[in-house]
C-alpha cells in the first residue's frame, strides 16, 4: 500500500471515521451512502468520498460502503490491528487517567509500566500495573518491548527522560508535558498541548464577545 | 479589531507563539527577529510573518519584534487578559489532572466547581474545590457565573449533561468526552479527543514500519 503521499490533515480525520463507523456497526447497520455519512458527520459527502480516495476509494460510490468492511480497513490503516505496547511516564491524575482508560486496549495498545520519580507513589496499583521507579527506566525498556511512551511529566524532566527513552529504543512518544520535544530524525512525537487547546477555546469566547457587543 | 476572517489554523497555532515567547521573556530576550523564532519554532519565518500580518504585524520587522509587547499582545487576542470562571464535570482522574494544573489559574481560568454523579466523590477535595453531586449542577450554574464547562465523563452521560449546561448559560465547552455534540448555534465547543490523538501515533508508527519493510 502507497501511504507516503498521505497528509496528516486526511489521517486525522480517520479515527473520526472509524468513531462513527463503530457506532454504525453497533447499530447493526451493514451499508452507509456518503452522503448518510456525510449528514451524521457533518462533513461534505465530496470530502468524504476524497478522503476514502487516498486509500483506494472502499467499494463502490453507488451501492454505498459495507460498513463492517470500511470499519476493519481504516483499522488497519491506522495500524489498530498491531499490538503496539507502551509505558506512561508520570504516575499523577493525568498518567492514571490514561492507564485506566480501558478502550486503549480494544485499540490495541497494551499498557506495560508506569514511571515516577517520587517514591511515594512508587508500588502503586494502576489496572494491575505496578508504578515502579524512573531509575529503573533504562532497565525496563532493554528488557522489554515497547513501542510507545506517553510523557505526562512537568516540561523540565521531559526533555532529560527524551535522551533515556531514545536511547533505548522508544520509537514514538506520546506527549502531553508542555514543551516541544527535540528528537532525533525517525522518533515520532504527537503533542497533546492541553492548554493551547483551552487557549483556542478562550479566543473564540472572547471574539464572540466583541461580536456581540 | 477585526477578527472574523482569521482562520482557526491561525488561531491555533497562537498558544505555540505565547509559549515561546514566555520561555524568551523570562530568559530576558527583549528583541526577537521572525528568523530567530523561525529557527527556534521550526516553522519558515514568512508563515510566522504571515500569522502576524493577521492582527497588524506587531512592529517593524527590520528591527524584530519586542518580546513583551509581542507576548501582552497575543495573550489580549488570545483573550487572556479575561477571567474565565470554569467548572468540570466528572471527578476521575481527568478531570482532578485538569483540576490541579495550576498554569489554567495563571492564564486567568479560574476553576469554581466540580460534579460527579458517584456519591463516593461527593466531598473530596480538588485543590480546594469540593466535588458536588450532580443533582445540583443545575442550582449551581444559576447562582454563579461560569463560562465553561469542562466534560471529563463517559459519552453517554455527555450527551444529557450538555443540556443542562446550554439550558442554564454555559457558553464554552472543553469536550474530553468521546463523542461530538449536538449544540445549539452560538455555543462553542472544543474538542479533546485523545484516542483519535493516539491512534494518528499509530498510524505513523505503522506507516514508518511498512516502509523499513
Amino acid at each position: 500500500m502507497e501511504t507516503k503521499e498521505i497528509s496528516q490533515a486526511v489521517i486525522g480525520r480517520l479515527p473520526r471515521y472509524l468513531r462513527y463507523l463503530g457506532d454504525l456497526k453497533d447499530d447493526g447497520v451493514e451499508r452507509v451512502s456518503s452522503q448518510e455519512l456525510s449528514e451524521l458527520m457533518n462533513v461534505t459527502a465530496s470530502q468524504i468520498r476524497q478522503d476514502f480516495n487516498n486509500f483506494g476509494g472502499f467499494g463502490q460510490q453507488g451501492y454505498g460502503y459495507n460498513v463492517e468492511y470500511l470499519y476493519e480497513e481504516i483499522s488497519k490503516i491506522l495500524g489498530l490491528d498491531h499490538r503496539h505496547n507502551f509505558i506512561i511516564i508520570g504516575a499523577g491524575n493525568l498518567g492514571r487517567a490514561l492507564g485506566n482508560y480501558l478502550n486503549f486496549e480494544r485499540r490495541g495498545f497494551i499498557f506495560k509500566g508506569m514511571f515516577d520519580k517520587n517514591p511515594k507513589l512508587v508500588g502503586d496499583d494502576v489496572r494491575g500495573v505496578k508504578v515502579m521507579s524512573i531509575d529503573g527506566l533504562e532497565e525496563f525498556l532493554q528488557e522489554n518491548d515497547i513501542d510507545i511512551a506517553v510523557l505526562t511529566i512537568p516540561k523540565t524532566s521531559a526533555v532529560d527522560i527524551v535522551n533515556v527513552l531514545v536511547d533505548n529504543g522508544i520509537r514514538a512518544i506520546w506527549n502531553f508535558a508542555h514543551v516541544d520535544l527535540n528528537v532525533p530524525e525517525g522518533i515520532l512525537v504527537e503533542n497533546v498541548h492541553l492548554s493551547d487547546s483551552l487557549m483556542k477555546l478562550s479566543y473564540n469566547i472572547n471574539c464572540k464577545e466583541q461580536r456581540s457587543e
